[in-house]
């Protein structure tokens, strides 16, 4: 199916008509949007490209496709604390196919509404199929979490839990025949739709000193955390939070690794005072990412895994995109 | 040369550093990015896209590309009346070419100083070529530039001149043996380094009814106001502004069609009333993108052109990213 530039536009700013949001002055469709401004908070802003056939595999349904693209976005927010409002998205594609963009849509908006974000602007064109989502949010002055804030002491704890992502994508090519097995459909679900942590952020951004969200993989983002703090960091390889579907389908070198080292968990590691540990770990009881110790900060520099009760370390730390060009 | 993406990304963030801008309370290199708010203003947020090979064609220089990426951007604030502030920058290149990045980075940089907008984040990664910009600016509430704003009996005028861009891009394989030929360097230039009105449209704001910028050709763009505001334009074709480069080098049927329907002029096209013309004319008497009455607005719907006292219609009338497919 074809369509016009303009038609798909208007297609799609009619999509979004039927939520008025009070802050949204003027949305889609003029030259750009007027927003009502934070007031006495900060605005936080972050942008984040999803390139198919770089970021996500040739072929991935456009629902998965639009949910991811804001997906990444409300992560980065929530490992501010930041109370996402607003997105834009630039997408470009090499047909106008109307089906295609209206499922493209459908998962972007249905992420959106969960968590009160309005699409308030956008950009079609001709291309290399990319979306890259603009994400706006609210930051309590005083209030937020940075990479640098971590302190000698602190404890780390991640959201949720680790490696399902990188094991789903590693079994999206095995469909047809284990179609019905929870297991697998829970793996490549946390890889195709990643739930940001976005009131696990709200509701730590008073309790902990620092945080970033794990995309690349847990060793490579402690590792930003520690060099912005200035810190050491020590994690315990046995204690990183693993889901009964990735135990029952890792092999014994994926269980070690992909915890460690596997990207796209968006999940938060969070640095936290002991002393408000347990403060912590109730703030998030209820949540369906609860909270779980995995080491410790300390005076020095480097990101060290013990396993066994021996230093240990992985041959690779994460993923880089230009490694090796 | 190839880089890893962290250090290339710190090359990009050292870059930035040197001109601080008290609103950014957080710049790159984190999360997210943290920003004053706009008080009492609305926030005024676009963001587009540029593909290489598709909005620019391949082997454009990488300053061009940067200038470019931000410029059209600038021009969706100008055309809103909005003061542009921060931008955030999401680009997608095939390989880690620190020197591309730099020259890339240069180009943007010029043109962010210029309109003192500060660029507070961005994302690099692999991909076919790809720079998307979000500019995010502030708005005087009730001092906007819409499209829907029109009334019928105002007066259409356009800053700058029509058709050079469009020229521009055509001439672009024609370098060598002219090199030093001005008005060719004029007209590249015009293509390649479009210059965003953003002190037009702010000098503009309380004196226009309506604003959008030229991106798709004058006839595409001027349909687009009519169609918000429920009107119809008369443009008058001998009237458009021409350069002397676009005289001296324009054959006779580009001379009557690029200026209409060329498209990537990013001048502004502004609906004015009758009795604040002398005023609006004035308020960019010192410009070097003055005002030129090209028509007015009236009762009804569509673009309708005069050429030599008759109704006169072009084959296509613009630019459409998915035209035929």
């Amino acid at each position: 199916m074809a369509a016009d530039e303009f038609s798909l536009i208007e297609r799609c700013v009619l999509s979004l008509a039927p939520r008025p949001d009070p802050d949204v002055l003027l949305g889609p469709g003029d030259d750009a949007a007027l927003l009502a401004s934070c007031g006495s908070d900060w605005l936080c802003a972050t942008t984040d490209a999803l390139v198919e056939g770089i970021h996500i595999p040739p072929g991935t349904p456009p629902e998965a496709i639009g949910h991811r693209a804001l997906a990444i976005n409300l992560s980065d927010l929530a490992a501010m604390g930041a109370r996402p409002r607003f997105a834009l998205l630039a997408l470009t594609m090499p047909q106008g196919d109307a089906r295609y963009l209206d499922r493209l849509f459908h998962g972007l908006l249905q992420l959106a509404q969960r968590y009160g974000v309005s699409l308030v602007g956008g950009n079609l064109s001709r291309g290399p199929c990319n979306a890259t989502i603009t994400a706006l949010g609210s930051a309590e002055a005083h209030g937020t979490l940075l990479r640098s804030g971590a302190r000698a002491g602190d404890l780390l704890a991640v959201t949720g839990t680790l490696g399902d992502a990188h094991l789903g994508r590693l079994l999206l090519p095995h469909s047809s025949p284990q179609h019905n097995d929870p297991a697998l459909r829970f793996l490549k679900r946390r890889y195709l739709y990643p739930e940001p942590r976005v009131q696990e952020g709200l509701a730590l951004r008073h309790l902990a000193h620092a945080a970033i969200d794990l995309s690349d993989g847990l060793i490579q983002d402690c590792g930003h955390l520690c060099k912005a703090s200035g810190l050491a960091a020590v994690i315990c390889a046995e204690r990183l939070p693993r889901s009964r579907a990735f135990e029952s389908r890792a092999d014994q070198e994926q269980w070690l690794r992909l915890p460690l080292a596997g990207g796209d968990d968006y999940e938060l590691l969070l640095a936290i005072a002991p002393c408000h540990w347990p403060q912590a770990a109730t703030a998030l009881g209820g949540s369906t990412a609860p909270l779980t110790l995995i080491g410790r900060l300390e005076a020095g520099s480097g990101v060290h895994v013990d396993y066994q009760g021996k230093p240990f370390s992985l041959p690779s730390s994460g993923y880089n995109h230009f490694e090796g060009t």
